[in-house]
């Protein structure tokens, strides 16, 4: 008897390319106050309309000068400025110095016509309404200039860029109240009989008495689309019945940008999702991926949007979401990964791992006499959350290789940070 | 004259020293859904009170079997096996098998009583009610055994750590439908006359005409703080007036477990929140730190809570927060921060930083013939927010370094993913 239902299984790096060419729809674009856009990703391009700063001003305390006034000036032989008016950051006074002037001015303050340069006060020394001027200042000297920081007409930000708090400022201090950002709503399904919602339980104990199952996919997967800046809508539980299935995923594709399914998606028999999607006539269709572990994620192109059909594991579908989803998804809005932690350490234990397949091993990190380590936790067990709580990090082994020696140098991926001792 | 209001700037590990043994106010802990969990720090440990998975299943679609019956299985000399039932998970039939029987089981499946390995399909050949087994499989093969994952009694995650989506799921699989997490809630005040709301404005010209400034900094620490697990209250802007200050922060003591401003802790004359502080009794005043930019950042403890006073300079508020208040907040809740990207490059131009100060260079960080290389942004200029948004990286140059020369080969934390060429 053939094993189950994979005749061919997909290289991941097949599964982007074939899919992204046949991704043609595009999430929308929703108008967000600045505060709602942190972690979104940008939609249009957005150029700056004024000059940052919007003049010249101090970076210092001290006194505003024509720079060509101070120079030659030194300890011994000073030059002596009149002091007109004191400036603070926020005033405009129409003030304007001429030769042998000065004005006090703050930090940030904008600075008088006809001063160039900024003295600091450790370079001068005060008398009355006078002051001395200990040292020379070239010109522009404390100053920052008017469009030094953000030129008027420059593009600052770019569309895909995902908004990082520093952007968000930049787009305040334009004077820009809303921001232009991609909505990618994902309908987020769990699949299978035996799944039972957390909120409708009372007694854990005779839920798993009953050999029903807790939908705890749901939780990781809502976290992990909401963390990479996506917008998740879960729609439920649905039952082991192909018919049923594929009624909700067509409602689910008509409505959402993607669709991401967790179970049901198996090896067996007994494979509900897949024979749903097939009968939702896909653009393609690729069951079963070179992974592991989630050699059962799938994934499908309907109507041009995607389809991910994850495995029910807990590890299998949070990795698919690393692997599969996310790629995916940053795909649609142009948008890049964030950079991930790594570290290099010393694999404690060889590793075995197919070729041909991306492995992702779970494996605690930790720093013993000034070295890394990298200790495997599980190369199997794809229903074994506790390895990710317990460890703090994934080695990836790429299709070309079988996995590591004891005693080789790999790079990990961090969860968390490295554990001491 | 001497130089502004810095008598003795304070090193980092000083400051976190002295502030931390300071620090006797607890932040409150608040029970709230899983969803609301993700990214929070855990205020208790969590100890399982029930096994995972709850009983011996199946990691496969194939037949339970008692292995010992399969000892000696060849393809020349297959075991038979009369195949009694078919488990899907989720169904709980109350079967048992004896020697000589098997049952077909689905992945997830609870094994019948008797059974101790599950044969996969291709191991076998099925004959109506009939299996021929063509290889033996060892006790427990391909069954997770109860309490595999998580044990009862086990503590799985502890006090402190912030909630990732996998531990959310943990949380699930638990049948726990809260969780109790800190809540920091940290009082966030931009100081300066200067200063107006981005809400209030109708035209950004007028505002700069005006040589008045927009609040920009709020939205950089609303979303730092919020990006980093804690919650930010906006009380608003506080003009350049100590008594006004003083009578502000004092209520913000009372009632928040941090306070954090922006603005009016310069190096001039006028030091409006400093003094402002200062009135307030604190347990101690740190008034400007070594660290470039960011030298005005100041601290203080009040009533046993942290009061940060940052500067008002874009950059100098953005690398406070990192390297001043979120150490402190961290602290509080017993949390780690997260691993942060690095990536090693070749450093482009030689940086020079002033001994004795921890310096954090912005950089752009770029791949080019597969060699890394870091450029230096901006040595100074901390008002220029644009070279975080152009530049991807952070260069800290250590207090007892004064810069790299070009060449070397530096460490940066990395801000967005490395630029291509």
């Amino acid at each position: 008897m053939a094993y189950g239902g994979f005749r061919e299984l997909a290289s991941l790096n097949y599964v982007m390319s074939s899919v992204k060419s046949l991704l043609k729809h595009k999430p929308r674009v929703v108008t967000v106050d600045l505060l709602e856009a942190l972690g979104r990703f940008l939609a249009e391009d957005v150029t700056a309309h004024i000059n940052i700063p919007p003049y010249n001003r101090s970076v210092v305390d001290g006194y505003a000068v024509r720079s060509i006034d101070t120079f030659g000036a030194s300890l011994s032989n000073p030059v002596i400025l009149r002091v007109k008016a004191f400036i603070r950051v926020g005033e405009s006074p129409e003030i304007e110095i001429g030769p042998g002037e000065a004005v006090e001015v703050s930090t940030g303050a904008r600075l008088p016509r006809g001063a160039d340069a900024v003295l600091m006060y450790e370079k001068t020394r005060r008398l009355g309404d006078i002051i001395e001027v200990l040292e020379p200042v070239p010109p522009y000297g404390n100053v920052s200039k008017i469009g030094e920081d953000i030129r008027e007409g420059e593009v600052v930000l770019r569309r895909g860029m995902r908004l990082m708090p520093w952007d968000i400022a930049v787009l305040a201090s334009l004077g820009l109240k809303t921001v232009n950002v991609y909505e990618v709503r994902v309908a987020v399904a769990s699949i299978g009989s035996e799944l039972v919602e957390l909120d409708n339980i009372q007694d854990i104990r005779e839920v798993l008495d009953k050999n029903l199952v807790v939908n705890s996919n749901k939780y990781s997967m809502i976290a992990q689309l909401r963390s990479s800046g996506f917008t998740p809508h879960y729609i439920g539980i649905i039952p082991d019945n192909i018919d049923e299935i594929a009624s909700r995923l067509r409602e689910a594709i008509a409505e959402y940008d993607a669709v991401l399914t967790m179970g049901g998606a198996s090896v067996g028999k007994v494979d509900y999702t897949i024979e749903a999607v097939r009968r939702l006539n896909p653009e393609i269709l690729i069951h079963g991926v070179h992974m592991r572990p989630g050699r059962a994620n799938s994934i499908a192109v309907i109507k041009g949007k995607p389809v991910f059909m994850l495995s029910g594991f807990p590890v299998a579908s949070i990795v698919g979401f690393e692997a599969l989803v996310k790629p995916i998804l940053l795909y649609m809005v142009n948008g890049n990964d964030d950079p991930k932690p790594k570290i290099k350490g010393i694999l404690t234990r060889r590793v075995n791992t197919p070729i041909n397949v991306r492995s992702y091993v779970r494996v605690r990190v930790y720093r013993k006499n000034d070295g890394i380590y990298v200790e495997p936790l599980a190369l199997t067990g794809s229903g074994v959350l506790s390895t990710l709580v317990r460890g703090n990090g994934i080695l990836i082994v790429p299709e070309d290789r079988e996995g590591y020696d004891e005693g080789d140098i790999v790079e990990v991926t961090l969860l968390r940070e490295v554990f001491e001792g």
